[in-house]
C-alpha cells in the first residue's frame, strides 16, 4: 500500500519501520523535523508540510492525544481537508471515544473513511511487530488495510463496524492495567506492613494465581519502588483514565474503581510526579498506611 | 506421620485422600458423622470423638471460619487439651489474623506448636493434590510437616517463622481475586453498553495482556451471568474481605479497594445473593449502569 | 444603572423583576419570544435581537450551563462583539471554572469586563431577593454593579479580583449541598433498615445537631421518598459535580466524595431518573440495602 | 431515685454533678480512685466496690467502650449479677449495636431491665445539663428513669421499645459528624488551592446555607489546622465509625462514605494522629492535593 504515517514517537517510529519493512510505499511527517532521518534511510519520503503526508490510498496516526490527533485531522492541509476520496484514515492512537465518534461523522461526510485501530503493548513490543490490534469500522476498510495490522502486530481483533468502539476498548484496557497496578498496591502495602518480604509476596502471587506478564511487570516496579524513568508517564495514564470516565459518563455507567484510580493519579501528580511510570501509584496506599516509600 | 484430621469439606475430604494415599497414618474426624467413609475404605481410622483424632505427632485443621476452628481447638476435648507436648497444629483454614495470633500464643502455653498453612486452590486443584501452601511457623516444626504439604500440595512458600504471615498472604490473595472480579465486571459493564460483545471483549483480554486463568475463569462467569451453584459462595467471600479490613485495621493500612468489595458484597447479599458465586459481584457494576443482568 | 438580561428562566425571570423594581433601566432578551410579557408590563424594554441588550452599562446572564453562556458571548450580535469598551458582563451563572476563566480574558482583550456573580438560593428566594451573591472581579468593577446585587440579594460576598474564583466557589458549595444529600440517604438507609421510624430519626436530627434548613429540607425529600416535581432537577445536580470534578482535576485536588456523588447521579440517569430532583441520590443507599424506595 | 453512676470520664462526671444536684440521692464508683472527690463533696456516697454502686434502683453507666462496659457488667460483683431484680442499667456510652442487643438479653434473664440513652453532646453540654438523649428499651422502664434523663438533658427522644435502636441512631449520628468533616476538608481544600481565603469561605458557608453549629465548629478546627487538644479524640471517632460499619454490616446496608471515613482515619492514625481530634481527618483532602498542611 501507500501510506502516510504521522507521529513519530517512540510506538509510532516502531509501527513505522515495521510496515515500511513490509514492504509498503510511506511517506512520513512529524512536527519536529530530523525524527524521520531513520525511516529516510530506510526508503520513506520525508513530508515537507502534512498534506504530502494525505496523498496516499491510506494515512496513519499515531499521536499523544487528542488535541494532537485534531491539529493534524482539522488543521490547515490537514486530513480532512487532503486526503482523497475513498482513503483511509487508520487511527492508532488512543484518544476519547467522543473524538472518534466526531471523526468519523467528518470523514465520512469528506468521503473518506475513518478505521479506529488502537494497539497493546509497549515500546519493545512495538518494535518486536507484536502487537495487539483492536480494529473497528467499515468491513471493507479493515479489510483493505489489514496489511499494515499485520505489519505492525501479531493478532487484529474486529470489534465493531462503529469506530468509537475500538477507542472505548483500548480506555477500559488501560483501566484495566491502572486497576491491577491500585489492588496489588493495596495488597503489598498490607502484606509489607504486616511483616512480609515484598519481593517473596510477589513471587509468591505471580507464580501462582497472577500469572499474566502485567502483574510480574508492574508487581517489580511497585515492590522495588522503581519509576524512573517511566515506560507510560503517570500524566498518560491519568488522561486514559479520565477519558475512561468521560466515556462512561456519557454511557451512564458508575465505575468506582475507576473514580479511585482518578483520584490517585491527582494525588500523584499534586506531589510532582509528572515524570514517574503511571505504575508509581502503587505506591500511595503505602504512603497513606505511613510507610515509608523507597 | 501419625496425623489427625478434622474438617471433610469439599476441600478437606480432598486433602485427607492425598495425605492418605502418601502413605501417612490418619485418624479423621468430622462433626456430622458418615462424611468420613470413603476415608475409612481407604484406611482411615474413625475418630468417635474429637479427642481422639489429636493424639498423633500432628494434627490438620480444614474448617470453614474461625468459629469452626475456635470449637475445635478451645472445646471440650479439643486441641488444645489434648494434643500432647511437642505436636504441631497445621491450620489449613482461611481464618483471621487476630484468631492465627491468639493460636500460636494458647499453643506455645501449652507447649505444643502452630502451623498455619492456607492454601490456595479450588476443590479440582485440591482433589489432584496441586495446591499451593502457604506456610508459617518455627522453620524445624514446618520442617517436620512438609511430607504433608507435599502430600496436597506443588509447592510449598514459606513465608514468616510467625504464623499469622500466612494467614495475611492468603486473605490478600482473595482481596486480590475480588478485586479482579470488580474491576472485570466495571469493565464489562461499559464496553457492552457501549455495543461491545462481552464474550469477544473477554477473549480479546485474555489473549492479550489479561492470560491468568482467574481472568478466564471469573470473565467468563460475569459475561454468562452463571452465578449458580457456587464454587465460593458470597458470604464466604464477604468473610474474606472482612478478615482482609480487620487485619487492615489493625495495621492501619487503609484498603479502599476493599471497602468498595465490602459494600458490593454487602449490596449482593441484600438482594438475595446468599447461595451465589462470589463473582456475582461483577454483575453488580451493570445492574448500575441500568443493564438487565443476565 | 442601564442594564441588558439574558436568561428569563425561573431563576432569571425573578431577578430581573427585582433589578427592575429597584428602579433601573432594563432590555431584556429571551431566546424563547414572549417569556418577557411580565417584565415589559412593569417597565422593561424587550430585545429583539441578542445585541439590543447589549448597550448598557452592564448585560447580565443567567443561564442554565456553559453552552448557553457560550451562545450568548460568542455568538452572532453577541457580548464579545458588542458590549461597549469598559461595560460589565455580570456572569449570574453556574458555570464551569475554565468558562469563567476564558470569558474573563475575552472580555478584557475587548476592553470589556467580567464580574462573576453565582447565587445561592431556590427560586422562592430568589423571588424575595434575598439570594446571596458571590462576586469575583476587578474591585471597581463590583463596587459599580453592587446596585444590582443589593437588588436581587440579601447579601454580597467579594472573594477575589479573579472572576473564576467565585465560580469555583458555587461549585463547591453545590457539591457539599449533594454530599449532605449522600450522607443523609446512607443514615436513613442504616437507622430505617435497623427498625427505627425515619420521620422521628429525621426530626430528631434536625432539632439537635443539624438544624440547617438544607438538613429539613433535603432529608424530608428523602424520607417522604418524594422527588417530583424537580426543584432542581438531577440532570443539572450532576452537571454540578462534573464541573466540580473537573475545577479539581486541574487543580488537582482529589476529591473522593465527590467522586462518589458523581457515581450515584449517574445510576440515577441510568434507572430513569432525569426528572427526578437531584435529593433522589438519597434513596440509592436504601436501595443498594435491599429496600424497597417508596 | 437512688442511683449508682459508674464512670467519671469528662462527660460522666458532669453528667453525675447533673444528676445529684437534682436532688437524687447517689453511689459511685471509678476504676480510678479519687475521682470522685468533688461528688461526695457534693453529697455522693463513695462505692469503694463495683457492687455497692449497683444497690439502688437504677446504675448508670458512662464509659469509655464496649470493653469497659462489658467489664462493670460481666465481672465480678458487676451489674449483672448484683442489680436487684426490677432494677434497670441505664446505659449512656457510646457502644456497639451487638453489645447492646447482648446486655438485653442477659439483663432480661436476670430480671433486670436495659435502657440504652446515647446522648449527644460534647463536655461544656454536658456540663450545662443540656444534652439530647436518645433512649430506647421498656415504656415503663424510660418512664420510670425521666428524671435521670431531664436532670442531663434538654430532651429525650424515645425512638424505641428495642434498645440498641438507641445505639444504633447514636453512632449514625457520629457518622455523619464525620462526615460533615470530611466534606468540609475536600470543599476548603479545593477552593483553597484555588486562592480562595479559607476563613472567609467558611464564613460565606456558614452565615449562607450551612449554619448549623457543627460546620462553624468544625470547619474553624480545620481552617486553623488546630487539632490540639482534642475535643473528641481520633481513636474514639475511629472505633464510632468502625462500630457503625459493623452494624450495617449485620443489616446489610453499604455505607461508601463510612468506607471513606475509615480509611480516613486509618490514614491518620498511621501518621501518628492519636491524640488528635478527630476533626484532623478534615485536613487530609489538602494533604493529598499536596498543600502544606498548617
Amino acid at each position: 500500500m501507500d501510506v502516510g504515517f504521522i507521529g513519530l514517537g517512540h510506538m509510532g517510529a516502531a509501527m513505522a519501520t515495521n510496515i515500511l519493512e513490509a514492504g509498503h510505499a510511506m511517506t512520513v511527517y512529524n512536527r519536529t523535523p530530523g525524527k524521520d532521518e531513520v525511516l529516510v534511510r530506510k526508503g520513506a519520503r520525508s513530508a515537507a508540510k502534512l498534506s504530502e503526508a494525505c496523498r496516499g490510498e491510506a494515512v496513519v496516526t499515531m499521536l499523544a492525544d487528542d488535541h494532537a490527533v485534531e491539529s493534524v485531522v482539522y488543521g490547515d492541509g490537514g486530513l480532512l481537508a487532503t486526503l482523497r476520496t475513498g482513503a483511509t484514515h487508520i487511527s492508532f492512537s488512543t484518544i476519547s471515544v467522543a473524538l472518534s465518534e466526531r471523526l468519523a461523522a467528518d470523514h465520512a461526510a469528506a468521503g473518506q473513511r475513518l478505521v479506529a485501530a488502537p494497539v497493546f503493548g509497549r515500546p519493545e513490543v512495538a518494535a518486536a511487530g507484536k502487537l495487539f490490534v483492536v480494529a473497528a469500522g467499515a468491513p471493507d476498510a479493515i479489510a483493505a488495510v489489514q496489511p499494515i495490522f499485520d505489519a505492525v502486530g501479531q493478532k487484529t481483533f474486529v470489534v465493531s463496524e462503529t469506530p468509537k468502539a475500538a477507542n472505548l476498548v483500548k480506555l477500559s484496557g488501560n483501566f484495566l492495567i491502572a486497576s491491577v497496578i491500585e489492588s496489588l498496591g493495596e495488597a503489598i502495602a498490607l502484606v509489607s506492613k504486616g511483616g512480609v518480604d515484598k519481593e517473596q509476596y510477589l513471587d509468591i502471587l505471580t507464580s501462582t494465581l497472577f500469572t499474566a506478564p502485567i502483574y510480574k511487570t508492574y508487581g517489580a516496579l511497585i515492590v522495588e519502588g522503581k519509576f524512573e524513568p517511566a515506560g507510560f508517564a503517570a500524566p498518560l495514564g491519568q488522561k486514559d483514565i479520565r477519558l475512561t470516565l468521560a466515556a462512561a459518563e456519557d454511557l451512564r455507567v458508575p465505575l468506582p474503581v475507576a473514580n479511585l484510580l482518578r483520584d490517585r493519579f491527582l494525588t500523584l501528580l499534586a506531589h510532582g510526579g509528572e515524570k514517574l511510570d503511571w505504575s508509581a501509584l502503587g505506591s500511595l496506599a503505602a504512603r497513606d498506611a505511613g510507610e515509608a516509600v523507597n
